[in-house]
């Protein structure tokens, strides 16, 4: 496994017990960061998935959208953390451990109808991605499909997106480790 | 100017009197994002200059830098705000009008004498950038080029990095206006 295998674990990051996957390692490697990019981006090709935009979430999210939307030639959106975005956003929260957070999207970003690619880097929880969907249909955006280099699925993000009826490409994904 | 018309400026953000300059209309247009992408490209494959690793400043040069690292071949390398790495990390503090703020890069993201690009979004002060400078060449790394999209002369960065022997290339300026 190309992919997996350029992904360096962190044990007890954040804090105690948290396996953290960490893609840097992957991304430093040009063949690994080119057969991320490479990999998804034909997935999407060969399966005729159609959208127009690319979304991609603050941080780790922009790395991935800013190539996808090169590859796949679509423009690019961000969702960012609060405070970030100069024009008129709307904003979402989100459930985390320990009380919520927020994410941000500008109100005219995307035209009612648009279809869109929600990219990010990881998928946990899936509370962030579930936030940049609801951002995305706040403004009458459809999201076409979610995207992310790796999948946590003993966390229960895949199994909450998918019940919500939305589809998921992951690359990888690191179970009961 | 076909890059330049598509960035939008917003008045008194993120205070009164600043014109902000959001690139943010640039990158939603798969056309622009394309321009922006090819443009930078190509000048760095014409003049030949050599580099081994692009180095992205968060967030918006994460944007940035993932679709060149896929366009110019090269691995990605992320350097954050604080407390994001999960690895070993080094720091570099640099000026805000007041107070400070600080990035950090994973201490074994390159090796010695790996040639970096580094990139960003916008040049204003030029405090970022060379905080990110810094940080390749405490490591080992050099420094072999600098790219953005904006350059705002008037703020003076770009005279305070070519003044330190950086040599940057950017896609479009607002001067004066």
């Amino acid at each position: 496994m190309p992919i997996k295998s350029r992904i360096r674990t962190i044990p007890d990051y954040p804090k105690k017990g948290i396996m953290f996957r960490d893609i840097t390692t992957l991304l430093k490697d040009p063949v690994g960061f080119r057969l991320v990019i490479d990999q998804i981006s034909q997935h999407y090709l060969e399966h005729g998935i159609n959208f127009d935009m690319i979304v991609g979430m603050e941080a780790r999210g922009f790395i991935l959208g800013g190539a996808l939307s090169y590859t796949l030639g679509k423009g690019f959106i961000p969702i960012r953390k609060p405070g970030k975005l100069p024009g008129e956003v709307i904003d979402q929260e989100y459930q985390l451990e320990y009380g919520t957070d927020k994410v941000e999207m500008h109100t005219d970003a995307l035209e009612k109808g648009t279809r869109v690619l929600l990219v990010d880097d990881l998928l946990a929880t899936g509370g962030t991605a579930m936030a940049g969907a609801q951002l995305v249909e706040k403004v009458g955006g459809i999201i076409s499909d979610m995207a992310f280099i790796v999948n946590l699925p003993d966390i229960g993000g895949q199994k909450k997106l998918e019940d919500k009826g939305y589809k998921l490409f992951c690359l990888t994904e690191f179970e009961g480790e």
